[in-house]
């Protein structure tokens, strides 16, 4: 029951030169369904991500930082991205880690690399054993099919309780050169700011150097993946990682260019896209909410109430309900921690419907006006804070029985 | 479907002498149920209290702090406290201020005494204008039937989606003096630390200055109403009051002698009893879970922890599911904000199952033990940092397909 989210079509979704895409069903948690993906990259790709930052990070997510700081000290270029479904490989110590480097090991060895030019990924379920001898066993499948058009199944073999694949693609021109954009990413619980059991891998065949790349990755992660919150629990896993294949005609060397501005641009779009598509097979969703808080005194004020109430269970039910129970955003506004706000000045607008004023009830405000709004799939909550010029945007999703149901029954 | 709690027995409730309780059918909300209470006390009593923080307090507790800091200012002492349920007069601006004075003017009136003397509490639907005309008439009702022996009526009169009335009586003999405490509380849902849509009253017969009885109340709440959480929400109408009616025998002057540690102990006894019902009866609430965190360099940090679990969504639902889907437990230590935390050293244990040792899974751990706690009532979450030795415990509920009807529908 995703909220107005396409299927992907495989047609759609161009290749990325310079990156080839390889899936096996390894039979890691369940059988028969593709639960394994190698990305295999050309010699001349950079690659950066940003990762969760729970202190129980997954082994594979340490790995992963370990090797990026790796090619940030030797140069040598990462070479292969491996994920697993079906296990997260979180809360395993010292064997996790091993079975995480193991996993490295094997792969490197079939495709003539060292093991720390592979980066691995897992997700699934947390404090259980990754069945490492099944994932090394179904990597020489996944080698087999490798192609530059498996973008579609490559969406498919990351899911886990995601009800669709989820893929956007797109070609820029940037100063007269063409630049292929193609992403995937999967959720769809333990979504919020600072990442999720998100996965999010976005391929360019713009050539980008390391460090250019690693200021486009942290910006466009703030402004997308950063900005998103089904449930407000952080998982162990989450990584978005983008890569740079360098195979394409664009080169970008510093920050300061237009050619950048422009890259960077598209790559926050299309993460923003994908991100969004997260919130739309949410858990449950049966509503896809923006919140916007304005005039604030910070950024950062404006994202701390807009998560104060994208977070609270009462607006989500409420809103799953299509009750104008409004009350509930200010109360989860009252209680964001900003010591200082002054409510009587604050008005709050359900897209064009002023409810609010003043900190009080708008004496033009009409519950059916409200209630007109609360019917909608997709709803933006604007709240203006006449404090200053600060503005957040955040996007969040409704919380109905549905969640309650697959969060309960997710193991079995 | 209230998790262990026996509906108080109205024999059982004893009277405080210096206090007696009235209510009405005032039809605020709705009709034929009772939703106004009024407290009417001997002249010799101290009134203290503690309340939300959040900025968007309601109307009634404006007014409640401006009539205690009165009393501290004056010495005039309060003379009843009242309570309306249906509606919670907040988010309501300047009018819901002049509703609540209206409130307070209206009973004085008829009680003979200032309208600074009357302490006005509301609770229900936020941002809709109280019915003050209906409240108003509802008050010589109220009155009418004062009686020191009305305590399961006025637990009773306060309840909103609350299953069944929460009371608690018991009494003490110290320094050789009986002193008898009876409180009643309400939730059931928007319960967080710093209080919530959560009333509690607390009524003893000893006489206890102002300054002291304010400290005790503060030492009462830290270890009973603000340990608790249902949904993460903070209500803009959260109170909880102590009331010392002066009419019996024990005196307590200083916060330094016997009696003050012995009557303290008592109230923070029966506090957390009617706290802790307060998350028995949460919105559709099938288990009570204690989570102790100990080890940690702080109560601060042990209580970020407690909450971080007792708050996940994730976390709760696997309760409701009795599945041990106990990683959800670590990822949310994880996450809790403690940024220099060593996972590797942290041990979880479910009752006394020893599930993650060392910030793994633990060895000897079997599912079917983690299986057996999960199917109980009442479970304790234990974590232990090894960093220090401070601890912390808060109690709170699961959340299952009931609290998301129950706040789908609470205005219908």
């Amino acid at each position: 029951m995703a909220v107005n989210l396409p299927l992907p079509i495989a047609a759609n979704l161009k290749p990325v030169a310079g990156i080839e895409l390889g899936f096996a069903e390894a039979g890691i948690r369940k059988a028969n369904r593709k639960d394994l993906l190698v990305m295999k990259l050309a010699p001349t790709a950079t690659v950066s991500g940003v990762f969760t930052k729970n202190r129980f990070c997954a082994a594979p997510v340490q790995v992963c930082k370990a090797h990026l700081e790796g090619v940030r000290l030797s140069g040598t270029p990462i070479q292969a991205l491996v994920v697993n479904t079906g296990n997260a490989n979180a809360g395993t110590g010292e064997a996790g880690l091993a079975n995480a480097n193991a996993t490295c090991e094997a792969l490197a060895a079939l495709l003539g690399c060292a093991p720390s030019q592979i980066l691995p990924f897992s997700t699934g379920v947390i404090l259980e054993p990754l069945p490492v001898d099944r994932l090394k066993a179904g990597l020489p499948n996944a080698i087999a099919n490798l192609n530059a058009d498996n973008w579609y199944n490559a969406a498919e073999a990351i899911m886990t309780t995601d009800t669709q694949p989820k893929a956007a693609s797109r070609t820029v021109t940037i100063a007269g050169k063409s630049v292929t954009l193609t992403g995937i990413s999967k959720g769809a619980g333990m979504i919020k700011p600072n990442m999720a059991t998100m996965l999010g891998y976005l391929a360019m065949d713009a050539k980008v150097v390391q460090p250019v790349l690693d200021h486009m990755v942290k910006a466009a992660a703030d402004k997308s993946f950063n900005c998103i919150t089904i449930d407000g629990d952080t998982s162990t896993n989450d990584s978005f990682m983008v890569i740079a294949t360098g195979a394409g005609q664009l080169e970008v060397n510093d920050t300061t260019s237009p050619e950048y501005a422009e890259l960077a641009a598209a790559v926050t779009s299309i993460s923003q896209e994908l991100a969004q598509m997260i919130v739309r097979d949410g858990e449950g969703a049966t509503k896809f909410m923006t919140i916007t808080v304005e005039e604030g005194r910070s950024v950062e004020e404006c994202r701390q109430i807009a998560y104060s109430i994208g977070h609270s269970p009462l607006v989500k039910t409420a809103f799953y309900a299509s009750d104008p129970n409004l009350g509930r955003i200010l109360a989860a506004i009252g209680y964001a921690g900003i010591d200082d706000l002054d409510v009587s000045k604050l008005n709050l607008y359900l897209d064009d419907v002023w409810v609010a004023k003043n900190g009080g009830r708008n004496p033009e405000y009409k519950e059916e006006d409200g209630q007109r709004v609360m019917k909608q799939s997709e709803i933006t909550i604007r709240v203006k804070l006449a404090r200053g010029d600060a503005a957040a945007t955040i996007w969040t999703c409704d919380f109905s029985h549905d969640y309650v149901s697959i969060n309960a029954d997710y193991r079995s």
